[in-house]
């Protein structure tokens, strides 16, 4: 095997001779000498390749272009240039794969994201995306260490469910019944006895309500997986399919919760810091290039490592939602009238009150907590108040809602009571009951969309461009 | 927090105060004391408590019953009885969620794999499903931690595809349309268009496609997420919905694959061997005890950690098809006519001439390479005699096939003469042949089930009983 640039770029040592295999990302030079970029993504950062005139034609190096895979043979070299500790002196030089340059999509200059995502197929070959994937990988196994480290068990839930009692959102539906011509009951109904599963049958919405079975038996889990809405959102902040972490710990409450979620967000933010710092900062630059563009007053205030840095050194504020309505009455935009939507008691918080209370009130991520029953989902746990559920949403500054939890109904004659209200078929949902029927206990847990960290950490802008094949209304390529 | 039961009966000190929540196992003892097996799911063990009558009546106790779930406040003392170091003195004792020991379907007694999987909701809290599912979460660490230290980047690939290229099985169709009534075209057909994604989708059958996407960009990646087969397979090795890992690598050849792969699957296992062994030694009794009942000639000589060390002691014994032909063609089997199926080269091979070169013939697993490309997927790169693709199949005892994998066509005239000969419409696949046109090399990779890998790993003989909530033809509960 070759050895990865990575490596060379952090450890090769002057002199060495190696054998390096990547993609070219530009060639440029004099008649004396090129000078090739070779990446191949294992990090950002490029081995500078010199070709001399001793050793190689113009027609040895005519296939070298943008977006060719070759193998260079040579020693290790101090850089003359800058930015670069060593550079390779090529010996020998084969040209793997082509790139014909009249035709090769992706070319040394800036894409614009649509025409990146037009091109999925190629767009990891940029440094953005490159860096985004590398970095959706740090996040990825940051969660499952973080877990594993504190005795959860990775628990993996349905992602074909004939379960649609929660209703987090519309449904696509799995079948293998003819879509022309289904076969119908005697009352001209589709049959979905016939179905492959014998009923109709979804793809899941939320692992949640499987991982609570989980929890009251293993103590702690954790999911992590696709999950799925049938809206027709054309938004920058939704995915038709996207994958979510969802922790259900037995025997915790709101507070557990609150502080179990807190330190999985800085561990997962500072585990980036730590082993994403390159990337991190191209990113950084990236971000501030584009805040540069917008008009002032919808700029970000700070960079983007430094709102990492923010997320790992401050506490998190925690209110509750009584007393965030307090504090946006009393705030000068609902005095001014420069609120859009009403503040008043039971209806639920808007996107522009969370922002001025995380960015503009406290400066730093709110946790806030009992929100009115009315508009949070059955399976929150009933406050004394008979009024508020034992709820909390985490706000982050630019992103708005990134976890969303709660204490959960462990009481089965209130649960029950609820699941009457909201019109959910309780002989349907006879396993969830069940775990309140037979040694049930206080728990708590919460979702993440994942999606959602990778765009806070690494500034993207679209959370089509924080996942490899976004799918989207109108679009499954690929 | 509560303590775990898992760091008392391995750090517990005699003297030291506790409060303890968990799922009563069993309650036993004479009118003096009473003894309760406690269990929280964070290992197998048991915590004893012990229950005096100075301190309780039995009105205290009575709805101490198996499935409660009670808190114990108490001092630890050392443990009389065998099998525990300490045990937990109570002082004061609280039933947290109740059991009705005649509704409570889980007793404390052996119950069929058929009736727990009828319960799954309940079913972690059996010893041996919980100990499975600790285990399945081992294992999915260990892979994380495997790619993670070797510099593989984790990608999600597609859940919902618009692909069909790959006829790895039959599809699940993925759709928003209405079922009885459908949109039509003018031809009458049902019209596409108008579905979610506008066109006709369904649920990923393999992420390797795409995962071939990132290797030539990001030169090492692995997929680790749900593929599903909509095939009407009612038996103990096939799931509607499974978990594969498929890891991609540019530049690597076939015997960097046969490498990787056995050296991936080495590690899983010694992983387990090292962080499971108290579930392992649960698991290797319920093996031998389930072995001893079947005929002797079906019986596994060897029990299943012993199974266990085998693969991590042994470096697998690697053939081409056509020397794995020569060997069954001179094996005594083959002689007596004792096989069912034919042994001629050209032919696939069956389970039963699988098993005869495991068990058998080398005693260790077998990597069979060089298949004949008429069998093999359109992707397998077609070696020099024209008749043979460099594939792979990796063989354990008891289980078959649990690894597949191949070096990829990276020449874009031999791939697309392949992809006709298959019937592959070429301009649907106009993203991967890019990858061809565009700075192609070598690469390869392997796809691994993962509940085969913890079928293998756990004993269990059906593959139902290793997955939290099977989906199977006519199932999908919960």
């Amino acid at each position: 095997m070759s050895t990865v640039i990575k490596s060379i770029l952090s450890e090769g040592k002057e002199g060495e001779k190696l054998v390096i295999k990547g993609w070219v990302r530009t060639k440029r030079g004099s008649k004396n000498v090129s000078f090739i970029a070779l990446n191949d993504g294992s990090c950002l950062g490029n081995l500078q390749v010199v070709a001399a005139v001793e050793h190689f034609s113009e027609e040895d190096l005519k296939d070298v272009t943008t977006g060719a895979c070759i193998e260079v043979s040579g020693a290790l070299a101090a850089s003359q240039g800058s930015g670069q500790a060593v550079e390779l002196i090529a010996e020998e030089l084969k040209v793997l794969g082509k790139a014909d340059p009249d035709s090769f999509p992706m070319q040394p200059k800036k894409h614009s994201m649509e025409f990146l995502r037009e091109h999925a197929h190629l767009r990891f070959r940029t440094n953005t995306m490159a860096a985004v994937f590398r970095i959706r990988h740090n996040l990825s196994f940051a969660i499952h260490k973080f877990f594993n480290d504190r005795g959860f068990y990775n628990l993996h839930t349905p992602i074909i469910t004939g379960s649609d009692a929660e209703g987090a959102g519309e449904m696509f539906r799995v079948t293998t019944l003819p879509a022309d011509n289904p076969p119908k009951t005697e009352e001209g109904a589709v049959n979905y006895a016939e179905d492959f599963f014998g009923k109709e049958t979804n793809l899941t919405v939320s692992g949640q309500l499987e991982a609570e079975l989980g929890a009251l038996a293993l103590g702690k889990v954790y999911t992590f997986g696709p999950t799925f809405r049938a809206e027709n959102s054309n938004t920058t902040r939704h995915l038709a399919e996207f994958w979510m972490i969802e922790p259900e710990v037995a025997f915790n409450d709101l507070k557990d919760n609150m502080d179990l979620a807190e330190d999985f967000l800085k561990y997962c933010v500072q585990y980036c810091l730590d082993n994403c710092q390159e990337d991190l900062e191209f990113l950084d630059k990236r971000f501030v290039d584009l805040e540069k563009q917008k008009p002032a007053n919808e700029r970000s205030e700070k960079g983007l490592i430094e709102r990492l840095q923010e997320i790992v050194s401050n506490s998190f504020e925690r209110i509750t939602y009584t007393e965030a309505i307090n504090v946006l009455q009393n705030s000068k935009p609902y005095k001014k009238k420069k609120f859009k939507y009403p503040v008043e008691w039971g209806t639920d918080l808007q996107s522009e009150h969370e922002r001025y209370l995380v960015e503009k009130h406290f400066g730093k991520p709110v946790i806030i907590t009992d929100y009115p029953a009315s508009f949070k989902a059955f399976y929150m746990r009933l406050n004394e108040d008979g009024q508020t559920v034992a709820a909390m949403d985490i706000l982050f500054s630019g992103i708005g809602e990134i976890v969303g939890g709660s204490q959960r109904e462990e009481r089965l004659d209130v649960l029950e009571q609820k699941m009457k209200e909201f019109d959910i078929p309780a002989e349907e949902m006879y396993w969830y009951l069940d775990t309140r029927r037979f040694g049930t206990c206080v728990h708590s847990g919460f979702g993440l969309g994942f999606e959602r960290l990778v765009q806070f950490v690494t500034g993207m802008g679209n959370i089509r461009d924080v996942i490899p094949f976004p799918r989207t209304p109108k679009n499954a390529e690929f």
